[in-house]
Order: structure tokens, then C-alpha cells, then sequence
């Protein structure tokens, strides 16, 4: 089975693919006109659509099902991470992350960030790949870099809003720490790990700090374990 | 806190780093003659030793104490995975299941394995670098690439046999099928799973089929994240 994505997919719509897309699917793939393919629009939402060209720059198709999914997650998962020294260690986490299910990335700037620089266009890139490759139709909205304060002045209202900390052992397991179907916002920290005065304002704004096990991780991989963790939580 | 790491350490040895990690040791963290740092056997032992000279290509050791560990596990995990196509994703696996904690890896070429390439040097190196990082003690033993029906072949004689199949919904979940300290053997498939006849010859040496979840992983995702599922179930 393969996914195209479009944004712009929706029922009876007439869509385009871009130029990577078309030539996957009518030189790699050699889908011909008529072919059904499945489309989604990264938004949860999956379809069937018709070839209507082989245009190799810009198919296009005609949208006319929609079709049940079986790897639909009912909770919303949003992350909050410090970006790392070395982008491919951000850009992995990004993949990892979207292919285990991830709806919102937040980079954010602590303390003891190192470097900030988030190449947003490359890590969407990424993310439509893992998410194809994955058959998720859920595409998650990367945003620009932002302060952790300026982070934890948004109101998520969700019932789950967990930080991540090591540098206590009094904190409970992540994984004891998640009721099913709940939406879960996840924040974690840079290598060096957050500052004191930093997990103090992330409590103060209702964040649970959680343990993700007796291990030392880097952030890159506590970030895709804490997602994992979140998925087992819901099987 | 940093490891360092020579396989010859033992108690009141006199050992060597090599010249990368005398470099860091002297250079990077300015370690000054008599100082105490941590090293580690990578067999599951941390000793504290004493730096006999500040020579930037071979720094002499004492090792005079053997010291305990927070990290230390119960239980042996060997992972069995196919090579990938993508050498940095199969690299990428041995960090994370380093990180996390695997003992053993064997890459096994299966029906569907595009690549069986190895470099093992290479890989060891990410694998000492990983251990060190993470606060682990334990190098996990990589081997040299061998067919599935060798490597099953091998009397591994562990209580936890269990072969990651994503063909049929009818397996449990690896999470529900793990107890406390107790070894595990997993076998992880290629891009394009376990054909048929080796599921069957898996079971027949005692390999229990389970699930990784509701989901679509790559193969060294799905590496990392049953090492994970294992770590969380003796946490």
C-alpha cells in the first residue's frame, strides 16, 4: 500500500501532486490514468482517488471516497522540545516522532539550548515522507522555534501536560502516568536538561514532571521514547 | 558525570585509553594527572581509576575501585534485525538500542533483506559512543551478518523468544507478553517483513509471534522501539 499527500485533498475534489509526488507515482510507481490511488491530506483524513493524467511534474486526480483507516489514534499528542546542536538529530526525531504519531511539534528555547536554528521547510519535508511511508494520515504542524516561557503562556487545556526531568528520582513513570484517549502535551528538555527555575514555571503552569526510566537519554531520544510510550499507552 | 571506556578495565589494573578517548580525556575535559574519572569493561562493570599522565594519544590508568551503577539491568536482550539498505538507519539503530540497552545484535539476511553490508568497526564505534554518553556499561556485542535459518539454529535457550510479525492482527502485543527480568530474544524483520515460510520455521524454534501495535514502522524503528517496549516492562 503507498500514500500521496496533498493538503488540498478532500471529497470530490479535483488535486494535484507536486512535482516529487508525480514522478514517484507515474515514473516510480507507473500508475496509469484511471489507476486508483490513496491520497490523504494530512489531516487524518484518507481517500481514494482517480489518475486522471501522467503528468511526471503535476498529476492530477479526481477525489471520490473516503475510506475507513485502521491506524486512527484517538488522542492528540503535542511535543515541545529543545532543538539540538546537530540538526540531524532533530530532523530524526522529527521522522521517529511522525511515524509513531505526533500531531504538533513545538522547538523550544531553555536555558541551556544550545542552538536554535530550525529549518522548518526541511523538517516538513520529513515529515510528509515518514508520514507516507508510515501509513499515517496525520501530518503534524512543525512550528517556529519560540521561548519555553513564551510556550507555557499557551493554553492547552488538556488534562495531560507532562515535563520530562531527571534530575529527581521522586517522579513517577511516564507510562503509569497516561489515562487512554487523552489528548497529552510532552515537554522536554535540552541536553543538560532544563533549569530548576525552568521545571518551577513549567509546574506552575500545571506540568506534571514525569520520569521516562532509570536511563539517561538524549533529548532526541527521550523525545521518540516519550512518544512511543504515549502510543503503547494507547494500544 | 562521563564514562570512559577500555575493554582491559579491571580492578587495580593499569590500562590505556586509546587515542580518541585520551584526546577527550586530557583535551576536552582537562583531566590534570591524579585526577579520578569512570571507566567501564563494558560487560556491565564501572570502575573509578586514576590518571597516571596527561599524554594526549595513550593516558594511563590506575583502576583502584569498583563503583556501583544506577543503570544496571536484569535482564539480557538479544536483538536480531535485518541489515537495511540505508547503512546510517542501521547505525542510527545500534545508537538508540545501545542508548536504551541491548546486549546482543545479530543482523540476519532474510528472504526480503535488499543489503547485507556491515561494517562492523564502524558500528562498535557508534555502539562506544552511545554506551558512554547514556551512562551504560554494557557494549553490546555486535556479529558478523548470518542467514535466519543459522542464527536460528542457535540454542539460545531464553525463556522470552519472540519474532515481530506485521502480517495478521491475531498476535498480542509484545508489551503484554513480557515479564520482569527475564532474557529476551527478538527477531525484527526487513522492509517487506518475514516471508511466510520463515515465520513458520521462527515458531517451529520456539518464536512467538507479536505485535509492535496498531502501526507501520520501518524496520530500525521498529528495532528501537521493541527495545524500548522491553526497557519499560522491567522499569
Amino acid at each position: 500500500m503507498q500514500f500521496f499527500f496533498s493538503e488540498n485533498a478532500t471529497l470530490n475534489a479535483i488535486v494535484y501532486l507536486d512535482k516529487d509526488e508525480s514522478k514517484h507515482c507515474v515514473k516510480s510507481l507507473r500508475k496509469k490514468t484511471e489507476d486508483t490511488i490513496h491520497i490523504t491530506n494530512g489531516e487524518g483524513q484518507l481517500f481514494e482517488a482517480v489518475l486522471m493524467n501522467e503528468d511526471m511534474n503535476r498529476c492530477m486526480l479526481e477525489v471520490n471516497k473516503e475510506v475507513d483507516f485502521p491506524f486512527f489514534k484517538k488522542y492528540k499528542l503535542i511535543v515541545a522540545i529543545s532543538p539540538l546542536k546537530n540538526p540531524d538529530r532533530f530532523e530524526w526525531f522529527i521522522e521517529k516522532a511522525t511515524e509513531i504519531g505526533v500531531d504538533e511539534v513545538f522547538p523550544i528555547i531553555c536555558e541551556h539550548t544550545e542552538k536554535s536554528g530550525i529549518k522548518i521547510d526541511r523538517l516538513n519535508r520529513i515529515a510528509v515522507s515518514a508520514m507516507k511511508q508510515s501509513l499515517k494520515t496525520v501530518l503534524p504542524k512543525i512550528h517556529s522555534p519560540l521561548k519555553l516561557n513564551d510556550f507555557l503562556n499557551i493554553d492547552f487545556n488538556f488534562e495531560h501536560k507532562f515535563i520530562a526531568w531527571c534530575e529527581t528520582d521522586k517522579q513517577v513513570l511516564l507510562k503509569n502516568s497516561i489515562l487512554k484517549n487523552k489528548d497529552i502535551v510532552l515537554l522536554i528538555g535540552p541536553e543538560g536538561d532544563f533549569s530548576e527555575s525552568e521545571v518551577k514555571d513549567s509546574i506552575q503552569k500545571g506540568f506534571v514532571p514525569i520520569s521516562l526510566g532509570n536511563s539517561r537519554f538524549r533529548t532526541e531520544t527521550a523525545g521518540v521514547l516519550a512518544c512511543h510510550t504515549v502510543f503503547e499507552a494507547n494500544q
